[in-house]
């Protein structure tokens, strides 16, 4: 099946950074042609006349199944926050981590993103949702030591355990995660590390979130978390760190030259306000890949990309007094080409190029918020102007998972309807 | 006219900001009953059912003109950023600041905005454009010093000849502004806050943006710019100082003391990079009223007071290192009653009361992004998860002007298909 998208403002994001007017041909799961007029034989056709048309984006940090669960954990102080959110996670079912994966994809299809990371344990559950949702999950099963967790079983050997059920599924990539160095020895992380690397997949982390971890760390083992990572040999390609608010130079570097990823989660950093700012300049200078992360809906609360590469600058320029820091350009480059790297899929997704999977956003070219739109503004538009809702089409990998606004795959009165019961059971206690 | 908005969650903005689920009615351009069940006549019903029904919110700082310029000067040096958005200023005509003001206004309105605070030059251009759109425009004619300026005439002047001819208008309140202590003198200022104080009209002016024009300040006159205003009995509960980022606490008691109002523009100040954060716990715990502006699309870039309260209370709690600073409520207040009292209008605008204006925004409560929704989490999910485009309909002074989604008043395809060129013929030069 041929579809084309007609007349829109194509960001390419591709080597270029070409902005291209005209038609993006798709055949099946893959881009057939992009820009200048296709004038093949196709089946549909979409009209994006004026609208921009651009890659669907990464985001690379999240907890899906925590959507049912907003607004539980505001304006606490960090303590008690991670009190309330531990002691409700604690009592969750298979029933509401399923409602509350379905109403997370929702959200952010609805909003233009087609692939996330997801860090949580039962993503067996979780898989299942995202099958339905019809966007692309890279689901990594959390690991900890076995000793520190609720889960039954070894967790590294759960994650295993998942990822042979849900190896080859179409849009599932089934991971392995580690739920960051206060809960996670050496033996955890090494093995959990060794299975990605062995498996070529990625590894969701948390990493220097707080200062208080790091000091906590450095205590019981002398070094600094990256440093400690380093020295048990667990930066790779493969590892996706999220968070990396509070690092050195040093640790920036040994991090660079490891070739790994960074997931930054500014909205979640600052709504939390645990105090630390990623060095993105530094991040970039020494060739660590950065990609963007919402968080989960209690701390975001929301799972809008968007947004988050807006603040994400904003966070950048006003603690560096420096307005020329991560220009939008930059900005929309981790929201979607380096997510793609970051799970390792930059020659596959994360820009309109030819070959690649369809991974499509239309964005509403007659709102007003993004006009007058021109090539010279359309990334800073994006950036800068765009709202998530703006959004209208969604293609994950050439299905259209949002048409016009609606969402085509799950029964959305249903999962919205049994959200607010979801919330009653595990938020009022 | 007699209309009913039936059955939604109503976030009242009361004196006890009560939430309550029912009907909103509505008699002319007044609010005839809140909550409950409206059993009288009635013209027309408002299906609401399940959706968020809240005040239309309160832009108490911004230049709606310069919405035709987004994606100029993004990313820029602050001195860079100040050259060249001033050339284009100069450079603008009256076509151009037409069609500016009609697309700023298409998208406050979008997205839930009935109230803004202009401040700019040639506000009576604006004004008609404003009068068409149907939202409320307290429009404030920028003073500065007669040899600073490229107005014909005295500013002040013009400033009282642009309010006699609009006073009276329905839904404009033609007022007065103040560019700054950098180009207005002590006659300027105090010509101007003097008429502002005879007429009882909210004078709108920049106020310790950056440091560079404190330290001018302080070089020229011995006082920091509040002292300086205060010295010179031009501090007043009319004065709506935007920005106000670089305040020592003496100044805030000053301003405290005196009763008036800040307009904080967390996103520009980000976005520029120029350093300071207004300090919002004192200024609450000053008796400052806090309320909240986007500025202009040449430095936010967008006009959207949801994501601006979100960004304020991020920039807050991460700069205070305490995520219990401006909690959801405090920061909906400053969008919405507080936006209100600063333009002496908190007894008839900024909550939805039986007696107030019909300014009422309602939100999609079938959105993903906003569910679950519950009375407990409503505040947040609005503040922390909302979207502008959430909104489906809005009404101003009883008249609806935006219908699920569909701009009412103003020539849509007329406005936008004109924007291009003139961001084209200002812009490129």
């Amino acid at each position: 099946m041929i579809r084309v998208i007609r007349d829109g403002w194509i960001v390419t994001q591709d080597p270029e950074r070409r902005v291209l007017r005209g038609d993006v041909a798709i055949d099946g799961e893959r881009i057939l042609s992009v820009g200048g007029r296709y004038e093949g034989g196709f089946d549909e056709e979409i009209d994006a006349s004026g609208d921009i048309v651009m890659p669907g984006m990464v985001n690379t940090h999240t907890h899906v199944a925590m959507s049912v669960m907003k607004g539980v954990v505001d304006d606490l102080s960090f303590p008690d926050f991670l009190d309330k959110v531990f002691r409700i996670d604690a009592d969750r079912t298979d029933d509401d981590l399923d409602i509350g994966a379905r109403l997370g994809c929702m959200e952010m299809m609805r909003g233009g993103t087609t692939t996330f990371v997801d860090l949580y344990y039962s993503e067996d559950v979780i898989a299942e949702a995202v099958k339905d949702a019809g966007i692309r999950g890279v689901l990594c099963w959390c690991a900890l030591d076995p000793d520190k967790t609720t889960q039954n079983g070894d967790p590294v050997d759960n994650a295993k355990a998942f990822r042979s059920k849900y190896k080859g599924e179409r849009k599932i990539l089934p991971s392995i995660g580690l739920q960051g160095v206060y809960v996670c020895g050496e033996e955890t992380c090494v093995r959990a590390h060794e299975y990605a690397v062995s498996e070529n997949i990625p590894l969701n982390m948390h990493l220097s979130e707080t200062r208080g971890e790091v000091n906590t760390h450095i205590k019981e083992t002398g070094k600094r978390p990256a440093e400690w990572l380093d020295s048990i040999g667990v930066l790779s390609p493969n590892v996706i760190a999220a968070h990396s608010a509070w690092l050195t130079m040093n640790e920036v570097r040994l991090m660079g030259r490891a070739g790994m990823s960074v997931s930054l989660c500014p909205v979640s950093n600052m709504k939390l306000a645990t105090g630390g700012v990623a060095p993105v300049p530094e991040f970039l200078e020494n060739g660590v890949n950065v990609s963007l992360g919402t968080d989960g809906n209690t701390t975001n609360n929301s799972l809008d990309m968007l947004s988050e590469m807006k603040v994400c600058g904003l966070l950048q320029k006003s603690s560096r007094w420096d307005a020329r820091v991560t220009p939008a350009q930059s900005l929309l480059d981790f929201a979607t080409i380096n997510g793609a790297r970051a799970i390792g899929m930059g020659d596959s997704i994360g820009s309109i190029e030819a070959g690649k999977m369809a991974d499509i956003v239309i964005m509403d070219g007659k709102a007003p918020n993004l006009r007058p739109l021109l090539p010279d503004n359309i990334i800073a538009n994006i950036v800068y102007s765009g709202s998530s809702l703006n959004v209208k089409t969604v293609m994950c990998q050439g299905d259209i998972v949002v048409d016009n606004g609606s969402i085509m795959t799950l029964d959305c009165e249903d999962v919205l309807s049994r959200s607010e019961g979801m919330w009653e059971s595990l938020c009022r206690r």
